[in-house]
């Protein structure tokens, strides 16, 4: 099995680095919204790889919500990402980026639960604390990302269960960057933009601190899927 | 932070042996179900630990259903485990074990919506064969953790996030262990459990090959919440 | 809106009259499974009604795992339903019955969770003694729809909502019918199909009674699931 | 049962009066947040009402965010909702009034989902055009429950199971009054506030027209949630 694993993340590897080209395209505005892509025959022989390699790309850009098919016509633009998203997050990384919010969906729903439900007057403290940071450091014009992913790795450990902790220490990196880019694109954005990331973190707060653990999960599903489409929408400004 | 964490780890490694030890006097009957457990003071004094290490373990014992807490009265024995958590589980491991169902209750009910949504042929036939083998050996009275874990991994191939790939596979040891305690379990159990057993993972498969995504996701919780319900409960008989 | 809401009712009455029709025939086995269903046109021409009505048909079927479409091929039979479903059930009701599952698995997950949270001493009472009268009925070979559906009232009555008990009161009429027609289809089945639906009864239950919310709207869904896939799947003997 | 019913009905009957009585005294001022209520004996007495009645008020002030209760020492206020809340609602009806976003939390994150899933071009077109009516209200500052309603039909219509449309019909009134309630108390607050109200909205549409189920869901449910906050907490601006 190791062996066929290691086939497929090569494969990924591929589509990966085929996706973020035809995103730099789309976010440069060469591939404007509503444009057909070229047909995967084209795409193999520009690119030089192999038809899987291409649906995958395909099929993740799809599933990213960047680009859409039509049944017996073609792959289209359905929108236009901001500029900072290949800026800050390198075309090679952005695949990765995007596929990580997806993960945390499920992995932090979860912990937000059940730091809801389990947490200790000392666990509130040390969210409310990295929660602090983040807002002085938003308030300040800096890039908290630190302050950021300390925020999210204090309700995975609110949660009482130490497995998450190492699932998103296993995450730290790939976590931590793309706080990076969104907290760039942010910073680029409106003043109120800024506002609304600030409260969907103290909303995840707020109902963990009242012990509202289906509130919680709403809350932290709701700022991950937003973060998420600020990456990819560039009219979107919520 | 990394300080604060080995800190942290420290005091759950010392609440999970605790835990161990109070888990094997109800396994043994030792403390019966009903039965009043000592007194927080009276654990600290006959462990020689901390009122935090006691408390994380009482805790754990409690979320893990094993021990309910009557405000101001005491905790109490609910239910009795079978066994064989002891026996094939070993003492200090079993609370991990039981709270690395609750981490997948999460990532695997992602992954088995996902794999309905977007596996393709070749996924199916993957998760297809993993299946084919447990049923064999199951039938054959072997252990099959090897099988049960590939059947796992197969559907997170199938989500298409390589990410709850990498997750799973650093829960390999804990999962594959807890696999292997279940299975002995079951093997020791009727043949009507080992048929439940091979149904719930059939149930799953077919959601994903008839590419239902809420059903997959339902199938897959509900197996993983029966799995930890017979490893914990001496009575269930499903 | 009335108006509106008239004409869509009218056509979607059709839709179902024209459902059952066309169930009939595969329940007979007139129509196989695998088997390739007229064109929508042959459809309107051989029963005489718009396009409207047959597509709505061919969705619903299709949105029941009845039937599935293979894009631009045709619609074909997925699988064949138990006798009794339209023996019990009768032609122009069935797809009434199927939808009505649709809407209990949304309004009773939410029950059987808030159930769990809230319900007093005699809300567990209420609810134990219909699981008693149950299982009473189905051991002496009778077909106790309304123990069954009182079970359900009174996990929506510990819910602590009244809109809950209106709604499922205003669904009376298509519950106790649906309920009707499974136990039949269950009394005619095996002694180990009898056993399957009292467990899952019983594993609602537990779940309420041990106040665990996320568990009780687990099994409550796993049994809506597992009772809709009974009355559809000729094949299914769990 | 049909008496049980009543019986209950009546005890909830009086339950949801005096929950409103003490709900006012909670908005007028007269009981600050913080400050503890009367014991269960001394409402008991001065309202001139049973134990159960009282405590069922106390639980659902509770569970309805407005009041919590600490073990052993009684219950206090928690927060302070908006005048509007009594003054638009009126006294005897707030309960209801919350109790039915409960009840429409479940209900239609169901529909929402369904819809994005099912929904046909002229279903998308009659949700647009009820959001449309929505926003223009807004702007002109009027009160739209009746465009509000409207969309949230639109959205259960287009999920294709009309049993969902039988049950939001059937709470008509009581959603109508909710959605004139919420507006007034809008009307009353900060632009950015109406504007949040509709982007909202234009979420739920967005994710229905993308087609993706999930979403749909997610944002459908963070609007009740949101949308019954603002109902109940005086502070919240958002």
């Amino acid at each position: 099995m190791a062996e066929l694993l290691l086939k497929v993340q090569k494969r990924e590897k591929l589509a990966d680095q085929l996706y973020g080209q035809i995103l730099e395209q789309i976010v440069s505005g060469n591939l404007g919204e509503g444009t057909k892509l070229p047909s995967e025959n084209e795409i193999c022989a520009s690119f030089g790889v192999s038809r899987p390699v291409v649906r995958e790309a395909l099929r993740k850009l799809q599933s990213d919500g960047l680009v859409y098919a039509r049944q017996g016509v073609g792959s289209f633009v359905k929108k236009r990402p901001p500029q900072g998203l290949i800026e800050f997050g390198g075309v090679n990384d952005v695949a990765g980026l995007l596929r990580c919010f997806e993960a945390r969906l499920a992995i932090e729903g979860a912990t937000a639960r059940m730091a809801a439900e389990r947490a200790s007057v000392r666990h509130h403290r040390d969210i409310e604390n990295a929660l602090s940071r983040l807002e002085n450091s938003v308030a300040a014009g800096d890039i908290a990302d630190k302050a950021d992913f300390d925020f999210h790795m204090a309700i995975a450990r609110a949660s009482g269960n130490e497995i998450f902790l190492t699932i998103l220490n296993s995450l730290h990196g790939v976590m931590q960057k793309s706080m990076n880019v969104a907290l760039n694109i942010t910073r680029a954005g409106s003043a109120e933009r800024a506002k609304r990331v600030l409260a969907e973190h103290r909303q995840i707060y707020d109902a963990i601190l009242g012990r509202d653990g289906e509130s919680a999960e709403l809350m932290m599903r709701y700022h991950l899927h937003q973060a998420r489409q600020r990456l990819t929408d560039h009219a979107r400004e919520m």
